[in-house]
């Protein structure tokens, strides 16, 4: 693998998927894969799953950890190409990748939509120019359009959870008052398509998905006809993309409870967190067996693991 | 030792200062103790030698650390039970500290009192909480009502300067404009109860600790009577107790300064550092014979280590 | 080596360049050296290339790195002597540097000029209090008047690309908004004058560097002029040093662009980043054939290794 920001970068979801589950038995198998490398972990926005989890699958590997909290630890960076910086950015993003390249060997980044210009957060230009510029693979921490250690974290557990061949996976929208990305939904639906599964998306009217990611899923808007029969349930709340970065509707009406979860056939409820207890999913549901949310993010370790082994591979191959 | 959050979780006081004594003559004696497994270090307030000591103890015995500055580095957690999430707080210590423990052996956290609310403050919530929810041993960095590790520190220090089988121990209160919590005066009581010591405790008028900590030491309101023939004079503000967080009296006559030195039976002033110089201690304590206070900072690395070596100790021989 | 506060800390320059060329060549070959030690690495303020390439070349070497962010993870060091301490600093550096000196076996510091009081910027007081009270070699990470890891890293860099015995290196101004500290042109000119080199300051009148530092450099105000036959241009803004702190012009006419590099002899251009495209220098250099600036940021992590060798090495004598 020489980079991983989006599903297009995986050779094999299911040597993937199958590499993740094989690091969660024997963490430590490859450590001297890592040995006298570096990997520089940017956070342009918070983290507490992928920090930890993402810096825990390094290590198990051998590698050397940097962190940083860009416009914290740094200073901001400018992202466009020929202007005058007379502003408030104090640096290139042509400079810094190419610097962070010379003492890193891999370079992760997160850095969120910021939901004012949709085509501009779904140009990911941060991730092109780090890919351009630094010399070295990129991998998505999240990025304004797609979490994709999420969603393989999200494939290695529905393996781990499914008890048929062919189970039905439903994303289904959340309420929030705040507007939210839809980089974890979208990232989700890219993914599900690629695997042996019945999907359906369900929200209200309005926050439909960019097409390119819903794919083949079934899209309904009415929740409870959505989740009939489902064997998983992906909660998820996202701004609307069509009136971008929007909150058409609070209605909470949409809240996931038992009542709801009664419709599927023995589902399970996943979440990627953080989670808003008792306004996006009831604590019935949380703290109770249907619940998959702390094995996803336990399983953020070995996904991050899995993705890490096979960019080291590639390096060891060049 | 399962978890380590006061002096009630020590099985033998005498073999965990034994073992800070051990551990700096011979730093990295159990490198190996630690291989393969990361400690979690969670910052709610600040630190300075909190975060350099333990971060340096657990790399000494081999462990891996990953910090986190929460609230700076991610986000706010939400302690209350049961309630609705439409606040600031992104995410509930269920959650986090579950998901936590999944990436991290140890978990190591600093959250301080509030002093809005003493019955909340003196629950220790998140303590609590990470104990009941992440599955991992708990570490106390300093919490609403202890700062244990400090108190250790302090018993190892007082270990290797007493001169006399039973000395003299008097925890003075020093004078602060601003309010602070009880936590290391209230811990280093505990422990000095458990300790072979005189222990006295002097203080203006409204700022008696709590009972449970202040035990069978002697309480006197005169400063000047209490330090007679003091060996060990410990310094430290706190706000009052009783009329919970709030600051009674800026007294500067408490200062310590060498004249009230002189009282003691060739006394050493400790004080937990920070200290604000000239205004709760004089410079010419802090710079003369009589300070050990950067003998107890450099003792705080030992006492981490001795306690997190019991832990591993303890994890071997589940 | 005991220090690396300035030049004046060099026993051997060269010595020093062909370390950095050889740690490059082979990075992990004194890995032993920093086994069990430990460096701590203090931001007073933002770094990206510093933080990195020092955290590296310490890693390089097999040293444990601490990092701080002095009051962001702490809180504000009280720097004068005798003061009474009841403001808004809660810990005098006498107290922080003991304690740190007793966890860390090398201390690295970043504490840029105020640009409010020459004399107390150009004391250095925090670097003298931290090399008095810490009792371990200190590192500096950039400070008031000096920026050593990085001319050193320019002489390695100079040393690598030039072409001539004796090159001609010229040290422009670059036109900014915002008053900058002297600190890295100081420290350029202080490493060049004790290079076999050709050294011209050109800046417009007003701008003078202390003479201490200008040293044997002939100075030019006539930018073109000084520009004649440079084999390598080095560019930096800095604020006025007899008019501390100001901005007595932000005259563009200073920007190097094309038409300014046709005028030396085949010149390379350097800048220690990060730089601001367009207003300092123009995009067609940075991205054209004459750019250095990545070549110098990546020599960073040879330059801090061959310090910290030297500093490590000189430890094992003792």
């Amino acid at each position: 693998m020489k980079n991983f920001l989006s599903i297009h970068d995986v050779e094999d979801l299911n040597n993937l998927i199958t590499g993740g589950i094989i690091a969660k038995r024997n963490p430590f198998a490859d450590q001297l894969l890592g040995k006298n490398k570096t990997i520089g972990l940017l956070f342009f926005n918070s983290s507490l799953r992928t920090r930890l989890s993402t810096q825990k699958a390094a290590q198990n590997l051998g590698l050397n950890v940097m962190m940083m909290n860009v416009g914290q630890d740094s200073w901001g960076l400018e992202l466009e190409e020929g202007v005058v910086m007379n502003g408030d950015k104090a640096e290139h993003v042509k400079e810094a990748a190419a610097v962070i390249g010379r003492y890193c060997d891999i370079i992760a980044i997160r850095s969120f939509a910021e939901l004012k210009d949709r085509e501009k957060d779904y140009a990911e230009h941060i991730f092109q120019q780090f890919k351009k510029y630094s010399g070295r693979p990129v991998v998505n921490l999240e990025s304004a359009t797609r979490h994709p250690l999420q969603s393989l974290a999200d494939c290695i557990t529905i393996e781990e959870f499914r008890t048929k061949q062919r189970p039905k996976v439903v994303l289904t929208w959340l309420p929030h008052f705040k507007p939210l990305p839809q980089a974890v939904a979208n990232s989700f639906c890219e993914w599900m398509n690629h695997m042996d599964v019945e999907l359906v998306v369900t929200h209200p009217e309005g926050y439909d998905l960019a097409p390119e990611f819903v794919g083949k899923a079934q899209v309904i808007y009415d929740q409870k006809k959505a989740l009939e029969g489902a064997d998983f349930v992906y909660g998820k709340n996202w701004s609307s993309y069509q009136h971008y970065g929007q909150v058409l509707t609070q209605d909470y009406s949409w809240m996931i409870d038992e009542a709801k979860m009664a419709l599927t056939d023995n589902g399970k409820f996943m979440h990627c967190l953080p989670v808003r207890r008792n306004m996006k999913v009831a604590d019935e549901i949380l703290d109770g067996h249907r619940s998959l949310v702390i094995d996803q993010a336990a399983n953020r370790e070995w996904s991050a693991q899995a993705v890490l082994k096979e960019i080291l591979v590639g390096q060891l191959e060049e």
